[in-house]
């Protein structure tokens, strides 16, 4: 995994994320991707949970668009990069990839709004994330 | 499928329901059963839903037991049981089998109980279910 | 959902479909419209799994790009759309989207490829699928 | 989490693993316990994969039991024991529970068997496994 991603997790393949092809079923990606956002802001001392309890936000995906290229497989060990490329007040974009070693197994981009927890009307994002961000 | 069983939910595998063993992953008859579940309480006219809405409780499983006798495929055709073998004010015990023509899949138990959403305390089940039940 | 959509696949939303936001996790959306292009399959007579056996070719998604308009609730009942937009010998691009009623919940475009289930290596779409997007 | 359990998984809830009543959807229990039977295996040399590959056997779940006893929630990190109650030849059963520090969540007991991956018919466990167990 090329060392200028400034942040990855690691995770590991287990049966469940498998499908009768033999390898990753493609839609679990998604799931890996986010399992490293939420640590990625973790890493920097936001949790979720915490988050929607104070300000009754919580962090919705608007988009997603990604690539596979190669097939992994169970026992398969695999690291998440997390790179944000634009953000607003009330979107970001973050790239993300996940590899085996040196090997791209998917990659791509989802982007990340904020919406109101009861309404599901759209907010700016809370002023730790928006600090954190810039 | 024996034709004594007093409800069935039909259902298809798909691509997401199958492991790298290229059988339905074992922990998908717990959805399956409960997709049955489902489809058992709207042919009496209760959604889970609306339930909510009106009374702010949620079927919650506390209990399951599945005993597992022959692989599912993809394309496969499943019919699930429901069979309810013993209900009381807050608490009900549902036999569910699951099966591909003749062929027995998996069968089993669950215990569903009844929750206030906000809270997660036990209460009894909504006046429509109690009336159905009995 | 617009008429002019040649194929639609009709499904419900189950509590496993659903997360804590209270709404359908946006990876489920790729199951929804992978369902509904096996449904699409079938109703030209072919089953994967059956194509697999006899040809030793399974299909894999190469591409996914999705937007998420408007979120989607336990009970609700949702028409998943199939509409191929481009077609090659190896490879072809699916617009797809999910409706509540008049309501646009999701859409995207799915890419397909076709790989032999042993070596997962690129191969031409086996025949009758060719004779059918003809 | 009591400290006489001989092994225990450490992982965190995400939002893949909730539903819409705020906690964690009691299916995914099982693949928590699953992922902790995997690195459990692990932890003694024995990678599934390769089990496979150099022996043509794979392990199956025949019999799953479960009781819930307290919701979890997004952000929860939670110990996941695993705990062999008995072996034989071909089965083995363990029991299984996991925590969010001293509070008990699920609960249950695990039944393993192993089988030809090409047949599916029983066979008895790998030697590198028995060995082990023994």
């Amino acid at each position: 995994m090329p060392p200028a991603h400034p942040f990855r997790h690691r995770l590991r393949v287990y049966w469940e994320d498998t499908d009768a092809g033999g390898v990753v079923f493609y839609a679990n990606y998604l799931k890996f991707f986010e399992r490293a956002r939420t640590e990625w802001l973790r890493a920097f001392g936001i949790g979720q949970q915490a988050l929607r309890d104070a300000t009754g936000a919580i962090f919705v995906v608007t988009e997603t668009q990604l690539r596979y290229r190669s097939p992994a497989r169970l026992d398969d060990v695999i690291d998440v990069s997390v790179d944000v490329r634009e953000t607003g007040r009330a979107s970001m974009r973050i790239a993300q990839a996940a590899w085996r070693d040196e090997l791209l197994l998917a990659e791509g981009e989802i982007r990340i709004g904020c919406v109101d927890a009861s309404t599901f009307r759209p907010v700016r994002f809370p002023d730790p994330i928006l600090q954190h961000l810039r």
